[in-house]
């Protein structure tokens, strides 16, 4: 088995801001406590099955990254184009020293408290993607949550393909639909039926194989990439191809640009997986991912709320409180107006606190 | 005209923490974010009309009242008695130098924004007292406050005693009633009568009449203190009928104690004022007070809300949300829950967190 990983360290984390920032993105940071950042853990998580690691990030962020996960490879993007000419890149460049290889993509800003659950759902997808399947991991809904896109599942592939029977490992279904993020009525439905799992942008498969579907969907980002892959061992030839090949290309994003497709045609299978999973999206999550261990110090009718902060902190009367006091700023909100702390971000780009980003 | 002021200056102001400290408490504030504390603005206000002026605190504020005031003079309590026995004993020392003086006594810890309607006011009460009778000034409400009791005025005075007619006063009606807090179906009631006024604790009168009157309805009271007056003037007298004479006084109020059983026996009048009076008693007032001028950096979704920080903050999603940063410190709450902060002092303290109160 020849399996390699890579791991797109990209987004900043805006819901989470001010604890993310531009400059200290989320999957910088230690959220869940643990004396691990969330990329650190990712990294950790994967080792164990990984021939070899690349963390695609951005140049603003490669030194933090290489300082944080000094064992992985880093994959500088030449600019930010989207989730898959970064995946494409790494995989083509996996796939030239390894034709066979097996690429896995994992978000390096989630928080899996499972590992164990992780490892068997993980080991069943590599199964699945040695017989030529885009596998993707599925997240068992505890809730109708609208944050996520959902997996349709369809038939159990097990007994048909030989795969996902090893033991210790979990069972395969194809895939019959990616649906994007739906309102709470459809979310509802989706959990009553039992078939439907949230898409966690898991992506397991040969190399060769999803380089084959990109060219079959998307051949004017497969080919330069390939051109660029096939440069980019020299310095030179890199810096001209970058001109070349990878500026022109459009941003586009894997689940659109090939699962989705692609499952349409049969070619993806998803391994259901009950592995205390988190995007850590925003606070209302933060606060789940870390319970009780952060309520504030003095609360008055204020259950469930949560506090990041340097000094002792009182609430008084707010359900599901969120305080967040840093060097340089203090946000206030609740779990349930999470959703819009993004736009404090921006008020502050307009009242001109730039630092504050 | 001889008139002397009395300013108790005893309460924390709890519902203000942790603005308000045990070691500096409301009236040492300049909550009004106008350069002066309200116990500066209060002798301030009261400079124009008083022969002289006298606060009344603890001995652990003496020292921080001396430096606030350093015109008035200070009259350390014995002990906390309440304000009838603090009023009492500082009137019956201005009595005994000049016994037709007429004294007032006023919170160290309101804040006045109209001083001249304040000095029309005083200027009627003032008038009422050379005429015999205990004045208040009584606050025109504008909303039905439970905060607060209610002053029910009954017939007007002027015509009939000849006072509250000098240019600039205004005019002064019997006192029928002292109420206590009411619910809110009653408050709103009182407020349709247009008979009802709020009590700010303000109280005019000769001294000999305070003092007469206290003889009257607590002659354990008014005994005593005269005991202690004529014994003030020497350190050793003093210290030893502080022992004798003070130490068994009971605690009593000059509302309960001397404005209530007078009124009912027709002795007490009040001048209504509308003077843009606070007591900045929680939260939801200090934000009134403060109206606009303190709300946080970045606001979304969160109309109404305070933020006294050092730092810019940001709100999300609460309405009318205080947010007190301090260096040792953070209070979140909203201006409804304003009322429940001392519950949160209290929590400090079983916290173990004496040092934040």
């Amino acid at each position: 088995m020849s399996f390699h990983t890579i791991v797109p360290a990209g987004g900043i984390g805006s819901r989470l801001w001010p604890l993310s920032r531009a400059a200290r993105p989320k999957f910088l940071l230690d959220l869940g406590g643990e004396g691990a950042s969330l990329l650190q853990r990712t990294v950790a998580r994967l080792a164990p099955f990984a021939m070899s690691q690349t963390v695609v990030t951005g140049a603003a962020h490669a030194a933090a990254v290489r300082e944080q996960v000094p064992t992985a490879d880093i994959l500088v993007e030449p600019s930010m184009r989207g989730t898959m000419p970064a995946i494409a890149l790494a995989a083509e460049l996996v796939r030239r020293r390894d034709p066979e290889a097996v690429v896995g993509s994992f978000a390096a800003d989630h928080h899996i408290r499972d590992e164990r659950a992780f490892g068997a759902a993980l080991g069943s997808a590599i199964g699945a993607a040695e017989a030529g399947y885009v596998a993707t991991i599925g997240i068992a809904p505890d809730s109708p949550s609208t944050a996520y896109g959902y997996i349709h599942a369809g038939n159990r592939l097990s007994a048909v393909a030989g795969i996902g029977e090893a033991s210790g490992t979990g069972p395969v279904f194809d895939v019959r639909e990616f649906v994007e993020k739906p309102d709470s009525a459809r979310a509802a439905r989706y959990l009553e039926t039992g078939e439907f799992l949230w898409n966690a942008g898991i992506f397991v498969a040969r190399a060769s194989v999803l380089m084959e579907a990109l060219e079959r969907y998307h051949p004017e980002i497969a080919g330069p990439v390939r051109e660029l892959a096939a440069r980019w061992g020299d310095a030179t030839s890199r810096a001209e191809a970058i001109e070349a090949f990878w500026k022109p290309l459009p941003v586009a994003v894997i689940d659109r640009a090939v699962a989705e497709p692609l499952s349409e045609d049969g070619g993806v299978v998803v391994v259901p997986a009950d592995m205390g999973w988190s995007d850590v999206g925003d606070y209302e999550s933060l606060a789940r991912l870390l319970a009780d261990a952060k309520g504030p110090r003095i609360a008055v009718d204020s259950p469930g709320s949560l506090s990041l902060a340097s000094k002792p902190v009182a609430v008084v009367g707010i359900e599901g409180a969120v305080v967040v006091e840093m060097d340089d700023v203090v946000l206030v909100t609740t779990r349930e107006a999470a959703q819009k702390v993004k736009e404090a971000r921006e008020e502050a780009r307009e009242a001109g606190l730039g630092s504050l980003l």
